[in-house]
This record gives C-alpha cells, structure tokens and sequence, in this order.
C-alpha cells in the first residue's frame, strides 16, 4: 500500500470485469486491505455477458447488495462517443481514442456507486505503464476530490504472473486454462473500438499478425460488392441509418457490423503515451472510421468556412485532453461548448460506400446547405459574386507582402 | 482593362500551357495590350508535351526567344511538395493540396523571367471564382511588388464560351474538336494530383461518375493481391522505394504508379475556398496519399511527443496558408522552420502494403528509433520506469481538478 | 458609384453623427442617389449631445420620422464591451480594440431601422483606406445579405477637402470655422475609448503631442496621491465599484472618470490593419485599461489553468477576428461560447490602485476561491500535497525527453 | 532517500549558494550519502559575491579543486533571457518568467561539471511544492538522461525549521543570527528579476507590504522627472542605449537601473504553478518590463503582420513550457525556431520614457521598417494603394458570411 499512515479502507468500489485480473483484485482488496468490496461491473458494448460477472462476484464473497451491473451502452454513445465526434477527434492524426472515451464514464459511476454506499475508496485493474490508470483516476479525482484511489498494479508486490496465479489459487480463483499462459497480446473492448497490444505486437517493424484482428474482418476477406447506405445527422449527430431512426447505441451498433463486415476500421499505430512512452496499438473502429468520414462529410456543406477552420485548429487539443484523460476538465468543456455552438445545421443526409476497408462519401444533401444551388448560381439579386471583387481581394491581401518585398529589395541594394 | 489609367504594358509573361484557352489569352494580350508575349510553360508533371506548346506559340507569332520552356518537376517535389509533406498537411482534414502547391512555384518562375527579359507584367489564365488567381497573383506581388498583373478572365468582356469561340476563330487559334463543347468538368494536374470540378461534379449529392477519373483506377479495378513495398526516409524526406535511392520527381512518380496501380488517392470533397464560397472537387493524390501515410509512419517512431503534437496543432493554419496562396510569406516561412528543426531524426524506412484503396503501414524501423527495444525495456541503469512514479504523476496533474472539484462542493452546499 | 448596372437606391439608413463629414454624405445620398435618407444617431458614449444631430438633420431635409436617435451605452457596454473584456482581450499585445467594438453594434442597429423602414441600404462614411469599412460592412452583410451597401469615400469623386468643402457650401451645409482646415488629426470615440490619428501622428519617430490626448491626463498631471478602490466581479463582469452596484455603461463611465483622473489608459502603436497597412495611433482607454488589470485579478484567484491557459491562447484568434470586424462570425460567437463557459465562477472582489498611469492589482477575494487558505493548506484528509508525488511527477514528465537524450547521445557515438 | 535499492552515489555536483540551506544539503549530501560534493556556485547577477561561497565549502570541507564558481551573466542574458524576449514571452499575461529561465542554465552547467568530474549525480536546493524542481530536473534528465538526480528537501526528514538548524549547528555550519526565525518571504533573484513568495504574501487579498521590493523603487518614491532613452536592436535583440553598443549583461544591467530609479517592473501575481495549486508572487523586473515594451515597439514598425499575429499565437505555449521547465525540449526549440526566423530585420532604434512605474515607447524608426514613408504615401509606380480594392476585399470576406445569413433566413421562415 502507497502509506502506512493512510486511513485504513472500509469499503471500495471496484470495475469489476468479471475476468481473471479483477478477481485477483477483488480478493487482494479482501485480504490486504480487509475492506468491503462493492463490485461495478458496466456493459459498454464490450460484447461480453454481464451474468458471469455477477456469479463470479458472488462466489468470490461479494454481498448482492454489493454487486452493481449496469448497461451504459446508451449514455456512452450519446453522452460521450458523439460529443468526442463533433469535433472530429483523432490523436496523432490517427487513432479514434476508442479507449480514452469509455474511461471517464466508468470513473463516473464509480464515483456515483461510492456515495451511493458510503465507499471511501474506489478501485480499478489498470496497470502502472499506461494511460488508463490516469484516465481512471483524473476521473475519480475531478468528480470527488477526496476519495481514496486504490491501485493494485502500482501497489502490490507479485514479481510474476506466476505469483498472481499462485494467489488466484490459493484463493479459489477459477482460472480459465487459456489464462495459465501469457496472453500474446492484451485487449480492450467497448462498442466503439477494440484495441490490441504488447507481446506479438512489440515490435513495431514487424506487421500485425491477422489472429489480433477482432472486430473486422480484412478487406482481402470482405465483400467484392461495396456496400452504400444512407447516414441521416441531426446537429452533428447521427440518427439514422437508411432513413431507419436508431438509438446512440443502436446505430453505432449497426455501423460497427457495417464496418466489420466490409473490413473497414483497422489501424496499426505507435502512439505517444501521457506517462512518456511509446507504444503500439492495433485498434478496430469500424463503425467510427465511417462516422468521422460521414460527419466530416455532412459538415462540408452545412458548416461555414470560419468554423471549420477553427475546429480543426482546436481539435489537436481537444484530442490531447480526451487522451490524456482530462474529459472532466474545464479546458476540454469549454472546447466542447465552442464545438457544440459549431453543430446547430450540421443536419442532412450523407451517402457513404463501403468497399473492401475503404470508406468513401459519394453524396451529402441538408434542408441547411451552405452549397445550395441557389446560392451558388450568384445570380442578379441573390448573393452576387462579382469577378472583379476578387481584384480588390487579392490585392489588399498582397498589400503588406508587397510591402514586405519592397522593403527587403531596397535593403538588398 | 482593369483601368484607363494604367501605364501601357510592354512586355508580359504568360503562364502559356498550350491549351485552348491560354492561347485565346495570349492572342488577346496581343491584340488588346498591343504587347510583346512572352510564354512560359513548365513541365510539372501534369503528363503532356511540351513541345506542341512551343509549335503553337510560334504559330501564334511568338519570336522563339519570347518561348520558355523548363522541367521543373525535381524543383517542384523538392522544394514544394516535399517541405509541405514533412508537415503531414492537409486542408480540411482531407484535401493534399495538390493544385496549390504548384502555384507559387509557377509564379516564381514567371517573376524570374520577366526579370530576364525585361518584362513589366505578367499573365496567369486562373478564372475569377477561384483559389489560383490568388495563388498566382500573391506569389507575383510577394516576389516583384511592383509587377503589373494581368488576369483575362477578371477582365475581358467575352460574355459567353461562344464568343472567346469566336475570337479564337477570327484570330486563327487552332480549335480541337472535343473542346467546341462545354467540358463536362474541369482539369488541373500535375506531378502530385490531379484535381476536376465543375459541371457535372457540381451537385454534392450526386456521387462522381466513374470517367471523371484520371489518376488512379478504381479500388473495384485493382488486382486482388497487395502490393508491399518500403520507403526510406531521410530527414523526413522519402529518398528511396525498395532500397533503391531515386531522386525526388522519380520518387513521386513512382509512387503515383503503385498508388495509380491499387486505387489509392481517391477523395471527392466540398471544400471551402478562399474567395468564399464552397466548391466540390475530385482529386486523385495517389503518391501523395502513401507518402502522407508513410511519413506518419516513420514519425511515429522518431519523433519526440512534444514535437509532434507541436506538429499537429501547426498543421491547420499552415495548410491555410497554402491552400490560401501564402507560400512566400513570412508566416509560411516560419512554420517551415519549426516543422523543419523538427525533421532531423526523421529517417528510417517505413513498409507500406497497399490494397484496393488502401494504403497500410505495416513496419517501421529507424537507427533515431525512440521506440528502441533497449529503451522501451527500462531496465535498471537505463531509463528506468518506476510504477510508483506514475502515483506522484497523476496526483499533481490531478491537483487542479481535485481543488476546482472541493471548490464546487463547497458552493453546491 | 460603383456599377451603373445596379439598381437605383430608394431608401438609405445612414449612420449620422451630425458632424460636416456625413452631412455632405447625407446631401450627397440625397443628389447623387437621388435616395431618401434616414439618419441613425447613436449615442455610444461618444460625449457630444445628440439633438444638434437631429437639428442638423431636418435643416438638411429629412423628414422627422425619418430621423433616429437612440442612446446605446448600456447595450455597447453589456453586450459587447463586458463580453470582449471576459477574454482579456489585447489586439497585437496592446490594443484595447475600442473603436473595433463600437462598429458592429452601429452595423446592426442601421440593418434594424432598414428593416423597419423598408430601406434598401445602408451607408457609413468610413474611408476606403481603415478598418472600420470593414467591420460596418461585414455587420451589414452578416445580418442582411443582400442589402445595398453605400461607401461613399470609395465612390465618389471628390479630389480634396477643398472640392468637399465646395460641395458643402453649395448645398447650404454648415461648416464650423475649424473644420475650414484640415484637422491635425482624426478622431473617433465611444464610451470605451477615443482614438487619433493621423497627420500630427503620421511619423511614429516622433513622440504623440500632448494636444491629442483628451480622455486621460498626462500621469504627470496626475495627483500625487494614489486612488484605491474595489471592483466587484459576477461571472466575468464587472457589476459594482466600492460595493455600489452600477449599471454597464455607468460602471464604464465611473471607471473612465477613475482613470481619466489618474492619468491611466494612453497608449501609443502602430498597428498593423486588415486592409493591408501599417498605421499609427494613440489610444485612450481608461476604463477598459483599469479593468482588464481587474479582471485578470479576479481570474487568476478563481479560474482553472487549464481554463485560463486555454483562454490565453484563444485571445490573439478572438482579438483579430474583433479587429477584423468578423464580430457576428460563427467562428467569434464559438470562441465566446469556450470563454463564456469558463466565466461561470469569475465572482469576486478586486481592489485596484490608480497612480500616475499605474494600475496595479493589490488584493483579490473570491467565495469561488481556488486559493482558499483551506485549500492551500493541504493537511491530511484534505486535498494533501505529498512532496514525494513531486517526484514521479517529474520522472514521467522527462520520460520523453530521457529517452531522445539516450538516442541522441547514442547517435553522436 | 528514494529507494534503497538504488546503488550508492559516489560523486555529486550541488547547485551551491553559499547560504544556510544549501551548506545543510551539502552537509548532509556528505552525512547521509557519504559522496564526494563539487560545489557549484554561479553569478548569475544575483547580486551577491562568490568569494564568500567558496570559502564556506572550503570551511565545509569541500576539496579546492571541487568547488567550481562561474560569472554566466552573459551567457544567461545572451542564450536565455534575449531568446525569450524574442518571443515578446509573458506566462499568464502577465509574469515575465525571471525565475524560470535561470534554471535550464544551472542545470546545464551542473550536468558539464558533473560530466567533467565524473560525478554521478547532481542536486539542487528547490523544495517539493515549487516549479523550480522540475525546471532542474527536466535540465538534468534532458541532457544527461541516466544521471542521479537528489532532491533533498523531498528526500530528507527534518520535519521543522528547527531540526534543520539543529543539523546546521550539530555540523558546525554557521547560521546568521537572521536566519534563526523564519523569513517573512522567500526570495530568488538573478540579473533578470528577483521574486518574492510566501509568508506575508500568502494572502492575496492584502496588498504586499513595501519591504519586499528589493529591486525597484515604489513609482511614488521615484523622481518626478521623466527619463527618456534610446535602445538599438539587432535582429530582436537589443545591443544599445543610447547608442553606445553594451554586451547582453551590461545592457541588461543598464536597464535594471534605469527601471529602478523609476519605480519600473513591479508585479504582485496569483499564478498557476505547473505543480499543480496557485501561488501569490512578487516580482520585480525592472530592465525585462522595459525591454518587453521596447521590443514590442520595434517589432511594430519592422514585423510583418502575418508574422506578428502568429508570434502572438505561439507565444503562450512558449511561455508555458519555459515555465513548466521544458527549455531543452523539441518543441521549445521548434517554436524558437519559429520566432527566430522571424526577428531577421527586426533592427533599428526605440525610444523609451520612464516615469514613475510607466514604460512608454514614445519613438520607433528603422532601416528597415515597414512603416516608410515612401510605402505609405502609396504614389502610383510604388506600391499603389486603390480605394475601390477595399470593396472587393469587403464583399469576398463577407461572402461566407452572407451565404449563411441567407440559409438562416432560409430556414426561420
């Protein structure tokens, strides 16, 4: 433990995933710290059963009162997955930050969970090297400034994977057999990504093997036939597919599928770690590699130059701080109240193509286009454009250019 | 003629590209000016021959020593397109700039030789609703401030395509039959992309007719095999393809053929243009688009975090500035110089598999690797990593949070 | 006039000020245009009566309701000023922006009365060489697209002063004595401030002469004696003074009074403009210069750094697009959303100490305080500051910059 | 210390000052690691002899080929303070970052001594609540990534004041009969700035009382009589006043005085520290305040504007990281990269009045200014200046914004 003269822990909240990491948690906040383990385990759309989280729980001593499964499947899309896509994020010009998003909403409902029991503590399994222990915790913190954070990994003293089976079973922890050896790589899961790392994929010269692929299958093994759909947007969001109305979570779902089937959404990257690192990632986003494409689509036409620009402008920031797990930070609400601001008539209609991993956008329309053909005509009474207006444009723009030139030509005299 | 006032014109540089309408300008400069033409065509890339330029200036009247003609395809990859690709630039999330990045270097070849021959003026056949008028004419008046510029289509009164028929017809322009009609859209090209807009690209919701593509085949056209080759770079320059060193135009051309070959560098967008209305554009950057990706690729394992998100918050306003037709200013120039310092480590090969349209990077290597097995390891005596390091970590970068979080309960009660 | 193929004017909303200039104008809209004329007179804090105006304007033959006056202190000052002033805005690191604020209010208030009166222009007598032709007509033609805007400094033929003074007398327009002259310099001013230029100004070698300064006395002339006053912040504006609570535009008027009499506000640039240009001006803004200073005061005890820094690097954006005229952008109004967000606990107490052209910041207090001594503290249980988490802080913030070290140094081998 | 697991230190190079605190480090360096300490002690305007610091390590019983004592003062002004200036660098808008950007430059030369020396750590006297650890700290990873870094004030265990004396005393290390009671501040100081914190500033609603200043007059004690001087730049950088040519440190010296006399460069502060929590500040700097101003003025004659405007875009990152403690990070040398390219032709002369705390630039000219007389008069055959240009300028940036007035109208009816 990080301090001898803390305050013993009575009670903690702990993500639960059900899996073999979390139960040996589970049972070291038991023994080591002799406190009361309220479990939470989530389903964001990480494609796993929530039951076998609840049995495993129970056998491992929790008290059903203590036990919290919940669905955040909904409130994760609209709340946090659209919001992050207003801006059209991506970190490192690449990566969709499928990880870094789920994260402040589990550190929130953690948070809720603790006051809702009275837990003085809060838990979660990620491990000292990466940036989801930051993200979980600048959560904790930013919402209950006060609360004691457990972290196991940083804190615990197993030297191996060994040791920690050696616990398991000295604990009556039920080890899947495919959990004795090393696993070749780690995943994470939610309904907007899956991520791969570590082992096979370490070193970075050498291509990811196709068995880390989860979510998509290759666009050498999609359809030789592109598939074209209709994505509908309402104020920056997405609504509907093919005219169909869907939930956040219902829509994302179909073009998750959509993606998959197609091979769309595979990225193979080293990133810039907050804590200082590099590392590589294999992500599979398939239904959020078409959203980007689609949104930046609807806003071509619906969102005005100035805008645009600006969005693009911040958006390197705005990534950084979902990243870098700064979601409950002035900093990024404030950019969330420009980008927001931004979104009134990006509503309309994109036709996106999918074709074996590409993703192409072959149509947009909007009751709110800034291209409508009225406008664009320029004709007599309407919004004239007149050539010669661009003389005078372009010459106030060279002015201090031509300034500048003068001056350095007299110089280079 | 933009005013009565003005001093006649001696003598004029004609961006000339042998084409219908450039020698419509140059007969009209002759006839409305009264002035000595002089035409320059330069070879960027754009895969015509110039020597039928050269014949039809002579056949127009153009004294042999008022005919220039130069290969600027090295100076162009090298001096423009490269230093714009070390900033990983795109304009509007999307757009490689392939059109823009090729005006500075005309009008600077223009400006050098109005010097040489004495010439007060100097000519460009942009239209008056677009970006390259500006381009061209920021890039004269930013080099020769005193240079008097002459823009037809901002000028001349042919109110219709049938009358500058006519003029080319009284005065002996040769006319090819496919250019009687209207054009079902409009072309530009050269060594980077090849871009087309207009007619019958002009309603957004209707996706791109196959036969408006020049560049590339379609990702549907594409062998079903991949193709995986490397590209090494230099200071974040590419240099070789294979191991095999190419100068920079062969280089990019050889890789417009792969890309060409695999459906890659495709995008049909609605961008905003500068003199402010909203235009949809096809554009094929097949080289451009592997070397985006590949150029990221080898960054992400040489260069430092910093730098880079450095790197990604410049991008936007330097693909402004571009797309804009500020290449010789002092603010480009200055970005250039960070982005620049910022390239010094960036070499290594990067492996790049392409597929229907997709473009992958599947291997990086580099001797500035930061991603270095002997780093990554941390083990005792090197950089070493300390879990517990990351506890102190996240507990000063949670400060702030934690303050501004008691600070609102407090108010809250 | 600009094109003679536009359509005749018929009705014309002029912003009047009563002055010789816009007198001519008006004459000139009624001769030239042949148009009826609607004065729009504001009251801006500019210090001159406005019933003169109105005098004026019926001598010239405008009907009486044609004729409108309106006093706008309270809306420039609440709805332009107090929102500028939220993001401590400084154009070029210097300028308050107080004539670049004024415009777009003048802008909307004419596009109101067009509306209402059925006009179908609008008319400023800005020149053809400043900014403020820019922020009228960009306000103009961001409210009312298609309205005709009338320029008559850029229209008309007048060679000189002598040949407008002609004008003038031709049409029975009053000329004071002192305007017979050209004026040594220019003026404009509102309740924010009033600025000079030209002429007397015109060599920025050369010291200002005192004779231009007319809002503020010299810090010489100031008394020996500091003033010291508080300022009490709500949400980022200023809402009382030594605990009075005063209205926006008497707030302004009493702090213009404090700094007028203090000495406290000139400023002396050369700055550089939209059209192109570099120009010089003095500056007098002494209520906007006192509460800049106060408002950073109340921020720096009560907003967030993440928020502040991020406002500090919105603000050059922000102050060019003010400066610009692009006040009613969609690209303002987000920046504006971003900053008004961050305000929410900008509430507190700031004293100020006035001395001879100083304004210092000496004491700060604030219920929303994030230097609450409770906080700062740090004792156990609180929010505590464990000095060792420094060094973790540190170790993974030069992580990064270890590792490039180690591949540097390893390069140079 | 740390970790006991970490392996002896042999030989450290202490940052040495010769006062209390620092010979307790040194004491205990040799008490509680049992290494061999080289003392470093630096000028670096300080103000304060060295001679008195050597001979206390002698007295410590430090070896005379150990103690190293170097005058940087024009190393300092030269490659860090003008550098910085450059940038026109204010941290929160206001602190001109005097403390800051001394560090990197100890940490520099520690980090050659330790080399030359063959020591294998390096220690600094900056406490674990301050940013002056990290700016160390960052110094000496950054350059030398595997050297040993000791922070004592987070390592050690005096729990008071008074344990500390009683080592000092225990040790036979003298204590000055004013530093038995604790300072009512604390204080650091170089040629650029001193500063002042704690104690009777913690509170920030109570004015700082006058005997913190050690710089600078109070303005009400300073003459009342103006003091008007001329300072010469180069390339950004001043070399000059009143035309005699000064060495970085003369000058800067020079202009301390000049600003003391006259009550210039005084700041009371809340800032944010990169740690974490605000903190109240007093800082004087009397010669920096002048040069900013100075600086801003010549840059205002002799600085495009695109050049300007992105210099005062970049600047509060600048700022930021040169606070923070990352001086020798890619980016910092990417953005001074950027900033140096900027200042090539900002040379020329500013004349400056001091009077009672105010700082005015009263003059500005230049060779090479942008601000000529025979570029502003704009006579037909230089850079010409057409009134009608603006019209056109005004309607195409008005473009974007009447489009989408026009679909808003659209969309209300």
């Amino acid at each position: 433990m990080t301090s001898p003269t803390e305050k013993p822990v009575k009670k903690v909240v702990l993500a639960y995933s059900g899996g073999l990491d979390t139960s040996i948690i589970l049972k070291w906040l038991q023994t080591e710290y002799n406190a009361e383990v309220v479990t939470f385990t989530a389903d964001l759309g990480q494609g796993e059963e929530l039951e076998p989280a609840r049995k495993k729980a129970e056998l491992l001593g929790i008290k059903p009162e203590n036990i919290y499964i919940e669905d955040l499947r909904e409130e994760f899309v609209r709340d946090f997955v659209f919001p992050m896509f207003r801006a059209n994020t991506v970190y490192e010009g690449q990566y969709l930050l499928g990880t870094s998003i789920a994260r402040p909403l589990i550190a929130k409902k953690q948070i809720e969970i603790a006051r809702k029991v009275g837990a003085d503590a809060v838990c979660h399994g990620a491990t000292g090297k990466g940036n989801d222990q930051v993200r979980f915790e600048l959560g904790y913190y930013g919402l209950e400034p006060d609360i004691r954070v457990i972290a196991p990994w940083r804190e615990w003293d197993f030297a191996s994977r060994e040791s920690l089976l050696a616990f398991a079973e000295q604990h009556q922890i039920p080890i899947a057999k495919d959990k004795r050896g090393d696993a070749p790589f780690s995943v994470d899961a939610n309904l907007l990504h899956s991520s791969s790392e570590g082992k096979v994929l370490e070193d970075p010269a050498v291509e990811a093997p196709e068995f880390v692929y989860q979510r998509t299958i290759s666009p050498e093994a999609a359809p030789d036939k592109a598939e074209v759909f209709t994505i509908d947007f309402e104020k920056g969001d997405p609504v509907a597919i093919n005219g169909e109305a869907l939930s956040p979570a219902a829509l994302l779902t179909k073009l998750n599928q959509l993606g998959h089937d197609n091979g769309v959404g595979r990225l193979d990257l080293v990133e810039n770690r907050f804590v200082g690192m590099k590392s590589r990632g294999v992500y599979e986003t398939p239904g959020g590699t078409i959203l980007l494409a689609a949104h930046r689509g609807i806003e071509s036409i619906t969102l005005d130059r100035g805008a645009m620009h600006l969005k693009d402008e911040l958006m390197p920031k705005y990534a950084s701080l979902v990243y870098n797990g700064f979601w409950f930070s002035p900093e990024r609400e404030m950019l969330q109240a420009a980008i927001d601001y931004s979104q009134a008539k990006v509503t309309g209609r994109v036709t996106v193509k999918l074709y074996k991993g590409n993703v192409t956008v072959i149509g947009r329309e909007s009751p709110y286009s800034l291209y409508d053909q009225d406008l664009v005509t320029f004709e007599e009474g309407k919004v004239a454009y007149d050539h010669r207006d661009a003389a005078g444009f372009i010459k106030l723009n060279a002015l201090r250019l031509r300034v500048a030139a003068k001056r350095d030509a007299r110089d280079a005299k």
